[in-house]
């Protein structure tokens, strides 16, 4: 039998491993470099063990984890703290569920998309709009043809693909995902600037009026 | 007055100094990583410095060496090797013009490009093909909607901009660069699978016919 001084320092010593392990378990996490590049046309899996948590699901879709739209919708719903979608058009259900689920789950989710292209057929910012996310949208004559994400301020998606089915399985496509901090920042201040300048408090119905009038 | 040994070891000297203060830049210079990104739209401005060195130009474009459409040229511009472009759609006369300056001083330039906008209005595609640049095309349903390039196997160019005017001067896009061995690799390889895919001596023209022979 240990005296019960022993018994305290095995005590104190162990919390001091775990906590030292929890530390080097965290430097290495932050230490280790996100550097992704997915490439479409990928084919159509089931995403409904990330969207639809501890429900089994029996659908004939192929259950591959491999997949470049498995990986993108995992790395989305990596989201803890904030969302900022900054696409010129969405119309994957997959994609968009993953979205909503997020909003439902409490992160603070912006979605800056195209005037033109938010209504298009199948579109589902009508969707995400009537959840609550907020949305914002151009107001100017060129595209609002950005198609970024930046997760938790930390990562960010960037690349030549929209979040239609088209792109994901048709078409040939791209997305870098990096959180190397001078590209984060760089687009998520750029997320910011537009975010403001759509504010809707200030859009301008008539600009050639506005200026004949100023 | 020195004697002469010491006139020779001071020659080697000051070859050694040379040496190691190139050896020292060239570290540097290679372990600075590269991380940029830029947005658009950019106001058009004059390329001519970089395009045409060594001429002087008094044309009304403004002459600002930070605009994106710019730093672009120039990163392109910085290609010594190979240039691999695959790009959706190139209309873009200055960006149409790197890429040919590029294949005249001996730059191994290739691109990829969309079947059906390769003969858009204003593509500059024909134009390359007639200067000599290998180009290729997808042979699909799907778009080849990459707007990437690699320079010199060793950055990449990537994101939303197409080679347009209107996706230069009016749309919001972005584009980011960056050497990340990573990265850098998977568009490599990326471009080096679709090269061979889309090699025309293997064209399929009636693939449903094909089908029903094999």
């Amino acid at each position: 039998m240990f005296p019960a001084v022993s018994w305290r320092l095995l005590g104190l010593a162990a919390v001091a491993v775990s906590l030292s392990l929890e530390l080097v378990y965290r430097f290495v996490r932050r230490r280790r470099p996100v550097r992704e590049v997915l490439f479409f046309p990928a084919p159509l899996v089931c995403t409904e063990p990330l969207l639809s948590p501890g429900l089994s699901c029996s659908c004939p879709l192929p259950h591959d984890k491999d997949s470049a739209l498995y990986q993108l919708v995992r790395r989305l719903l990596g989201a803890r703290r904030s969302l900022e979608l900054c696409i010129f058009t969405l119309s994957s259900p997959p994609l968009a569920r993953a979205v909503l689920l997020l909003h439902s789950q409490g992160v603070r989710v912006r979605v800056i998309t195209d005037s033109d292209y938010m209504a298009a057929a199948g579109s589902q910012i009508g969707s995400l709009r009537k959840a609550g996310v907020a949305v914002r949208h151009n107001q100017s004559s060129g595209f609002m043809h950005h198609k970024f994400a930046v997760v938790d301020n930390t990562i960010v998606i960037t690349g030549s693909m929209n979040w239609t089915m088209q792109a994901i399985q048709t078409n040939q496509e791209n997305l870098l995902i990096t959180d190397d901090g001078v590209c984060v920042r760089a687009y998520r201040e750029q997320f910011e600037r537009l975010w403001k300048e759509y504010d809707p408090t200030t859009y301008c119905f008539f600009p050639e009026e506005d200026k004949k009038q100023t």
